[in-house]
């Protein structure tokens, strides 16, 4: 199994991106995309995607993204995210791109981006840093 | 009307907590408890609650316990928080409690616990730190 | 050598504490805290102790209270930290009280609080929460 | 006084600048960049650079970074910030270069890079983001 099947099928065993709606979009080595349509259940009380929404999209492709670095017999597990909401999340999706900035052999660092496309325009919504063991053991 | 009743009002008009099935339980000057009951899908590939939905309690329930101390015309808004996923979130519920440790005029500092409630024990699967900002503005 | 002794060797094989003039003044299991004394070499513009002094205690104290629980042949190294400043950092001295808060095989996360004492009054200037890996390789 | 002006100046009134030895080597609209020669008094055990002192850096730098873009009467105040240490800090100098994301009216959020340069090379020793307010007040 290639890192991109490797990848693809954990995304899509999480009950919660279904759940949401979410889409794997690109895979490659360092690099995870994913993407988010809207849905009138993911709002906050002001009409925009739910920070917790974003916070997912972060955390998701930052460990899909470590993911694609490691073997086939490991796993990523996320140990800690931040993410700053630098503008109201909005647009017909949400696109999360996220990139490993240190390949470590035990823990792999993220940044992740969040864009809202709002008639084809990217609004940068979130920032995140995420850190990403490899795992051999069941959890 | 009084903070809790701002609060709860503000809690559930989110579609997103109803969309996850998210209560507000507790609402005190300067805290907020949130729970969770388990639904089989919100998780990730391992069977336990996705980070995301762990993230997701910690930014509202910050978010909230941030506007228990604001006055009635200021909205909170989430700028940034920090998640440290410490143990697997697993249990019949997760039960998020929020405390504000800074009440700054414009920004509130909360600390957020969350907790897998495990046969009715709490098991501590993460803490976060999130940086709430009082605004008049619509968003 | 007991982990008291190991983790006092390392503290003051640190140019940087000394240089700062940093004590560490009580080392237990899961717990360490660190002192300040007040120097006019250690200030922002606005006359209080910089946020780079409130930040490098955090780390210290975080990296060191994780130290406590590992074994003698394993060094800290702390990977990630954030830090809220809570209010200005004044007074006499700082003080950097720090404890494990998830004791993993390989990271330790730590929570450290860090006070200014204010004519012998704890005044709570940050917080911050660290992660710390365990290492046995040579850095 | 034009912001490179008032910049440079609230950077030489810390003390804890001219302690360490650094210095501001780039100031435009929304970017500064620092610079600390290597000095034997700021490392930890094993012979780096301190956590802290990469801290340090990034913290000013991003809050000064945050200050290009304020009006004369405001002043930069951190009010968190988080760092990812990617690699071993070690070089004849650090460099830290730190860049407004995010020009809030109110808060301005900095991604900050810290290189050590190592025989003219740059080998990046971390990431931070840095969350900065802007404030009228005397603190």
């Amino acid at each position: 199994m290639d890192f991109q099947e490797k990848v693809r099928k954990g995304f899509y065993e999480q009950s919660f991106m279904s759940f949401l709606g979410a889409e794997i979009t690109n895979i490659e080595a360092g690099f995870v995309q994913i993407e988010l349509p809207f849905n009138k259940n993911l709002l906050q009380q002001h009409g925009f995607y739910h920070g917790g929404v974003v916070a997912t999209l972060a955390d998701n492709a930052g460990g899909f993204a470590g993911n694609t670095l490691m073997s086939e017999d490991e796993q990523p597990l996320s140990i800690e995210f931040k993410v700053n909401l630098l503008n109201p999340a909005k647009g017909e999706k949400l696109v999360a791109k996220a990139k490993v900035i240190k390949n470590g052999k035990r823990i792999k660092v993220c940044e992740v981006n969040i864009y809202g496309i709002l008639e084809g325009n990217e609004l940068h919504c979130a920032v995140a840093i995420v850190s990403v063991i490899a795992t051999k053991q069941e959890l």
